[in-house]
């Protein structure tokens, strides 16, 4: 039943979405060097997370799956994110652990 | 300036994740060969879009050109389920709908 | 370093082009009932095989866990095409256990 | 008829894998400030790139805009990567000037 998962698939969406605009305020910083972390799990991390959000969506037997290492990846990209002052940076951090969060809770979540 | 067109990206990943829904509610309808249409405009639908929200996200130049060709593939996958009494094609008609009306006015804002 | 695995990334994009295919003609078919599981699977698959491809290319430290993920995919995948006898499916069987294959031996390399 | 249009699925995922490796190799590069335009186009045109082949083998009434939006696209990338002279930025820039004619040529063939 993809209806109890929809909080799941927003924070999916609101991760990506999160993601790509921490990558383009990046690639725009000053100092850059310090952001190659951040850039490269950004850009792993917007994709898992809309590809996982589609896959709960279309009530795919490998949702939990998907979803289980979505949430490794935010957790990665979320901990990077929360290393740095920017403000992108720490909007990003916090919705790759709310994306984490909700992606382990759907994962173990009973009778998908 | 990403952030004057969040309900555009928010619309953008409503109508992507009710596509999927429905795409994947069609397939287990009774009536299959009625919903062909739909499954495919719905799957091209929900692609288009998270694109578009990408692209917005990322602050692209081409961002309105494709809002504008997402536009139009919203309006067509709409009227399609808008002709199907079921729930899902129902609020998938709504959210492309809406979508597309986001999306025209993304795509003819000032100053992007 | 991702070109010792160009053989999985473009069996991996040679996989999604062919269940993109099959899905699009499975929606043509005459006895369309029997084409609901496939077309379920290949919408899923191609869009994993995608992301695979370019986690491979990005150098990803995930990029070996999803391509597991996305093996089991392919193979599940595969062998419902494998059932029918439409050209598209017997190719799309094809093609994805080719993907099965080379995502396991590339998650199985070592040093990556 | 999407076979006669596999050269340039083919073109397409081959510039998306080029893309995506040339985004990886430019966030390693020493000079990174030099590199930003590349990564962010790389990031663009990848993705573009990825849902163009999508829609061709889709049969999709939209795939032959969107091809059109793809061309525009590989040859601002295709120009930025030209500039440079890493190994990486030279093959991406073949890969995005070969997939732009493609696109170009499949936008404007008869009979789609």
């Amino acid at each position: 039943m993809p209806e109890q998962f929809n909080s799941c698939i927003e924070a999916c969406y609101a991760c990506a979405a999160a993601c790509d605009r921490c990558a383009a305020c990046c690639l725009q910083e000053e100092d850059l060097a310090m952001m190659r972390q951040c850039i490269r799990l950004d850009i792993q991390c917007a994709n898992i997370c809309r590809l996982s959000a589609q896959f709960i969506s279309l009530d795919s037997e490998f949702a939990r799956q998907l979803c289980n290492l979505c949430a490794e990846l935010c957790e990665k990209c979320g901990n990077e994110c929360a290393k740095h002052q920017a403000e992108h940076c720490q909007l990003c951090a916090k919705a790759c652990h709310r994306c984490a969060q909700e992606c382990r809770s759907m994962a173990s979540a009973a009778g998908v």
